[in-house]
């Protein structure tokens, strides 16, 4: 069994508890589940792999956000009470009580960051590092960490945790809220609708 | 009597209590006074007005921020005690107590992160408008405000106040905690280091 997460960047493939990222799609000779925000990439993926399964069509879950993407869907759908974090291209934050989503957060993943300060100014160069949130920065660097993953940290804080951390910069985030890190909290949301729904 | 502070995009103009932007150097037949955080933009204004003073040479102003940008200083040159957000280009934030700089936040400025966002995904099209950051976003657009503007919000709010606000994107951003919006907040900074030094 294969299951695609195909995202705006990578496509995160899950194959015996193992996970690694391919940037185009290609054919499996497995069953193939998969979930995707990028219609692109989708079409590509479907022509080699015409049987895959859109787990979108099968997923059950609470919300009252307006097309909430599918693969903070399936990130949520094994969590009953906290604050769930994919760090990928995009942060997004979302907040599940009880087993309902009640909203979520959108805001551009540190390599964004990273892009959107060289291009305001060629010497607003970021190198993330842990910094203490509690003092205020005293230099450029130290200035841009707050300006981004503290602007972050700041949001998730405001609400209660526990918080789970997944995507590619979700183990340096966690680190400044004592966060869960679960590298494969997205499939563990896809296995458990094929588990209850396939 | 003309007042230049060069920016990274814009070069604002103060004249006779008048604020307007130029978005090239110009040459002025008063005298001028500048700060720049431009080095090509002041190298090619320096040009077209040779005896203009910089006024980065005159100002007095105590902090242990490293390289603190000469528009940020002039920001906050006339507060004694709070936050001053410059929200421009980018998005800075400096704490003042007792006229002392405390230290400081760069974050991007709005247009920098609407420019992130669709950069990230064709989907991701933010429309500023205020929202109540105590309530969770529903849908896209809310959680992509929330995602920028808010980010920036709630780490503000983590300082006491006064808020005071200037730049481009300023009255929109004191909105959200009632802070004051000082237009010419950096000419204020500038002037007072005229009479003081000069």
């Amino acid at each position: 069994m294969i299951l695609a997460d195909i995202g705006n960047t990578n496509i995160h493939i899950y194959k015996n508890g193992k996970i690694f990222n391919i940037k185009k799609p290609q054919k499996f000779d497995e069953k193939v589940y998969y979930i995707s925000v990028n219609k692109d990439k989708e079409k590509e993926f479907l022509k080699l792999n015409p049987d895959a399964v859109n787990l979108k069509n099968y997923v059950d879950f609470k919300t009252n956000y307006k097309n909430l993407g599918i693969d903070r869907i399936m990130a949520c759908n094994t969590i009953q009470n906290g604050v769930v974090i994919d760090a990928g291209s995009a942060v997004t934050i979302d907040i599940i009580k009880e087993g309902i989503h009640q909203g979520g957060i959108i805001a551009p993943g540190l390599f964004a960051f990273k892009e959107a300060f060289v291009k305001i100014s060629e010497v607003l160069r970021v190198e993330y590092k842990k910094i203490d949130l509690n003092s205020l920065p005293k230099n450029t660097n130290e200035a841009l960490i707050y300006g981004s993953a503290g602007l972050i940290i700041n949001t998730i804080k405001k609400f209660k945790g526990p918080y789970f951390f997944t995507g590619g910069d979700g183990k340096f985030l966690a680190e400044f809220v004592e966060g869960v890190y679960i590298k494969d909290l997205v499939f563990r949301g896809m296995i458990k609708t094929i588990k209850e729904k396939l």
